[in-house]
């Protein structure tokens, strides 16, 4: 196989965000640049000019590249040949600066990959939403946790039938870095999740919820109906939600619970869904991603392990993995495959095919609208009494 | 130690319930009599006569104490001297009758042990709940779980302050059992359960959410506020809930959740408990019960194993193992403990001791008013589209 | 079913053994009337008559039938009419003492339970085989092991092809108890266990190894042909083994390990076994004992949860269990299925059937003798730089 | 950080092998690259001129640097001026040609990261180290295991002193993939590593057992003296062992067993140690690679899971991870930090500074003539009767 069929090279990526003391920034490099499809060619590594430009060699970015600030960056490209500029933009700043962003690098013709949760708020993301339709970029949302083969696999089987319908989808998201008030400390993480100017109108349910709900959405494909919803702030003098529980209807009857959490002691980055159908039952955790339990009553329970020659998994599972069973894939490899799924479409744009920008195995900007959405009622529900409000925005997933 | 001390003899026990095609009525039997501290003397095996009679054989009863009725067992039983006369009345039947049966015991002078839903509504347990304050016996209802040595370790650990302020307790209990129409194919234990004129106003809810409830409660001794409930009858034609959630909060502050499902491809007995303190965490699960996971920010997770040696039993949780650790402990153990927490406190009745009838390790008459009337309110909730509604019953365990 | 078919009783059991202080005692006496299949009626349960008689209580033994030595209690018992005379004896003293007290019930007419080793050495183990083969009594040792459901569900899928033919059986059992010189502390478990004078020829590897070796031969029925071992005394002024490996060579060209410890910290009763075909593989492991692995290439691994109800438990496997699935069953029931198994062949043998002492699903005399014959080999393999040495003895169960 | 300080620049590669079919050449280059460090920029990836040219796009190698063979590759590389000339020479060939590659590159100057086993017998092995130790290159062999976050932890914790006096080390490597004669159907894999001619004197011991040696080593640094081995070749028809278990005495009186299999239905890459020490005792195992068990008699469990910030972390276990606990990684990114110290080296040599070859985070050539021997010795020992055979080589790690 040659790179970026049918391409045939690789893709430029541009970083903006990712200087010194980000995590998510070298995330994004790494996770881009794993399977030799990407080469990191650009950045504005920040929002100071100064951090911007010194950043630049931790990532091997040359001088030249290396811009002081988003602005210039989309500027300057533009003005580069063709065979020179970047491909594609991939945001990972917080959450209050995306939208400029973002819609300044599609209007620039640029693809776009934008850590979640998109926006800042829902009518940003809506209107976000508008340009990128009126565009033809390629545009992903860092929905990570849905490159896992095997989340990838459990899509798969249901959207085929497998576990018939769905009656139920359990997902919770726990952590306890959180449980202090980290940001009275200013650390720099704790800091912006926790400040309604940066993070938006939740914490954790922004932050993490907005992945449990996601994941139940993408694995099963059944669409919300309402949602009910508590948020708590439980430690002293914080300003967002660091607890929550959303209950929701989806339309085909089914019954599902988020949960997320960021005050339970040591509990890291626990991300688990359990999903209910009339044929069977899975459950999958993201702390260990390369076993996947289905359940059918009267048979053993079988554990799915994340392998590429098993006749049990599909071609989107499959597909997913690099490496043989037993020889675990995690995290990195995981947010990689939002990536190459990604590339599959940027290099089919980029040879002049037509792309679908809703219908895609990579989390878009449909998901981005209905991350907001599911913010934004959360809220809303909890803030009355956890009252219900609807939850199907017009722009769902599918 | 002498056996029921300061009784020094066995306990004479009756059973009512437990005749042919009976679970239930076995394991009080086997519970009860682990330790030989009890010996099954008396029996009304079934609300049939007949067969009443013809099951005493398997449960070693004399033909002289087979009784064709509870009433027979309670009147003959009363008419015997006191040194020949049954102890205690285990109550083992469909929860219509539990509040008959139990009344004329304790009207009798028995001490009881009654299965779980107490009464067949709220009205019965509040009405059961005065016999019994008006009397001197012990009452204790089987919700079996709070035996396991790790639970009563972990309720320990919370009311001694080791978890700090309580702020989430999510409990879940997901069964597969009921997931066809079992109740259509004469299935016994699916027929009465599903059935609202024997069960009681909720089908899920009532047999194991009550469980997953209780736990919690039992665990951190936090009250209750609010409750607000979904309950879902998945399977078609099925009368009463098979899947539910009730979202609850807690006076404190803390936010709970509970899940009860019968209708979950594979899953077994599959009851869970998370609880988050301020101070730490814990994690416990039914089906593997000699593990109960204490996590604390910053430090590696403890696994503490049921281990009557280690230095970080405490009491109550080290005294209700019988094996070194290593060698498990399991189900019937734990239903035996909520028996032998009962027989001390009964010896101490018989030896014209006072007995405190509302704090107690075991499960009492209290935690079975609580339980019904989560029942009844989580069952209005859900009819009334998940309308908060009050939860802390005046008499309330703590 | 009435009680112990044909015979249509309860069994009077017999305790050595088990006085102040014993922990096996207990659980012999537990496990054997867990069912109300048996009735403990007698004992001499102390070597020291005097608190031999003071312990009767505790186990709600009369007066008239605690005796102060095994016997007087043999005497004693043989002189009762049929009617009210013990029907069996359960052996649990210090490895030293077995053989006398077996040999004599047995002469006596009385059936055994052993506990395991069967004797101090082999010479003892292979006359009381002779004096068993001259009677006709019941005679189990107590691998208790064999009893968990899931190890009869292997064996009987092993032994129907099920898993092709053995090629690997790896074993192993993993304590930490006696990490420090416990027994220079005067604890009374630690000091007949490391005393060569009461043990025998073997420490961990005469106490747990023979339970993992038995355990391989039980499933598989493969047997052996000869062995290489490797004993260590770690602990400083320790007069038996407290770690061994053992390298085993089967008939049918398989390769066996047996490896013990007691010396691994915080493990604490670690037997586990993995045993592979040419067909498929399993894995047991005794401190999670209510789940079976199985595995075959190119399909899901398969979790065999311990449910007689499902349609891949076998006869023997589905027959061993008490409760339905996730109402997990442990130790006490495993060690009852022992005796429950060899109650059926008493009830044959007082019935006036003849029974087979050497195909029982129970294990037995013949097992007994494997198991002397195990220690002596390994212990002179190992004092002969872990020569190969015989290790299949004429006696062997199959 | 500036890239590969004090060279500030990346590292250019080279691989040999890794031509369409292979496996672990894309491992190798995904892992050297992951960080940034270093870029693929030569290659001779087929011992087919023809299919080494047509595999370089593949890799994003450039035709003026994708060579038709590893001597035409050093030859041209040695012309070209320094600062584009490789530093290092990656060799991801079949066993049999490791030597000559290794040594040419070594002997031109070249740093080379080798595959496991390093060469095809322990001649070549301690020839190979004379040249090493006569240049002053980096050379690393992939033990990619020890490259886990929780290994070096291990390694850390032992070698501080932690784990007091190792008393046995116990490593299974079990997989399944060889169960059926593979070599027969033509798959690629299996038939190199099944070929003498290719493979060496060893089956699963060259291929698997090994890496579970060298974890033990690494981990503890407690020197081999002897050991004793059987192998087994199962599968009908094949020619090297596909079975066997070693078992070692270490100079310290530790024992040790090692077992490897290829043929375990089901099992897919089941690395696993399990380590006692006088203090605790550890275990790890590759397939849940974020965990270590840490135990201490009268303690909890202590899990340790990969967690950059835990006080109980170690230096070189935090140093080792790239991201935040409950974020897994895995296998890629623990080979990679076996390239990372090895780069951290070559800047060193290649900044002028004078660099240890033998006392190294990173697997090296002393670790390959180990691994050389034990293959040897094991093979030598089986083909006698399991007969006792040195193992500690002059040239061990430590």
């Amino acid at each position: 196989m040659a790179l970026n069929e049918p391409l045939n090279r690789k893709l430029r990526m541009a970083l903006v965000g990712g200087g010194a003391g980000s995590f998510i920034g070298r995330v994004h490099s790494i996770a881009a640049c794993l399977d030799n499809r990407a080469v990191l060619t650009a950045g504005a590594l920040s929002s100071n000019p100064e951090r911007a430009k010194s950043s630049a060699p931790d990532y091997g970015i040359a001088d030249s590249r290396a811009y002081g600030s988003y602005e210039a960056m989309l500027d300057g490209e533009s003005k580069l040949p063709e065979d020179e500029r970047i491909d594609f933009v991939s945001i990972a700043t917080p959450n209050h600066t995306h939208f400029e962003v973002a819609r300044a690098a599609v209007e620039a013709g640029f693809n776009v990959v934008c850590d979640k949760p998109m926006t800042f708020d829902l009518a940003q993301a809506e209107s976000l939403l508008e340009t990128v339709q009126n565009s033809d970029v390629v545009f992903a949302v860092s929905h990570n946790y849905t490159g896992y083969p095997l989340v990838r696999q459990a899509r798969e089987m249901i959207l085929s039938g497998e576990l018939g319908e769905i009656n139920a989808i359990r997902s919770q998201y726990i952590q306890g870095w959180l449980r202090t008030q980290l940001e009275a400390e200013d650390q720099k993480q704790a800091a912006w999740r926790t400040d309604p100017a940066k993070s938006g109108a939740a914490g954790a349910f922004g932050d993490i919820a907005t992945h449990a709900y996601n994941l139940g959405r993408y694995m099963t494909g059944v669409l919300p109906d309402s949602v009910s919803c508590h948020l708590k702030a439980f430690v002293e003098g914080r300003k967002l939600d660091d607890y929550g529980t959303a209950v929701i209807r989806y339309e085909n009857g089914a019954l599902g619970t988020v949960t997320a959490s960021q005050i339970s002691h040591g509990r890291e980055n626990d991300l688990e869904i359990e999903i209910d159908g009339t044929k069977g039952s899975l459950r999958w955790r993201q702390e260990n991603p390369n076993e996947l339990i289905y359940r059918q009553n009267g048979k053993a329970h079988q554990i799915y392990t994340r392998d590429p020659n098993a006749e049990y998994m599909t071609g989107s599972g499959a597909g997913a993995c690099r490496l043989p069973s037993g020889h675990p894939e995690a995290f990195f490899e995981a947010f990689a495959n939002v990536y190459t799924a990604a590339f599959d479409a940027m290099a089919k744009r980029a040879a002049g095919e037509k792309i679908d920008q809703r219908d895609t195995i990579y989390p878009n900007v449909y998901d981005g609208v209905e991350g907001m959405y599911f913010i934004q009622q959360c809220v809303n529900s909890s803030a009355d009494n956890a009252a219900w409000l609807p939850l199907k925005h017009a722009a769902a997933r599918k």
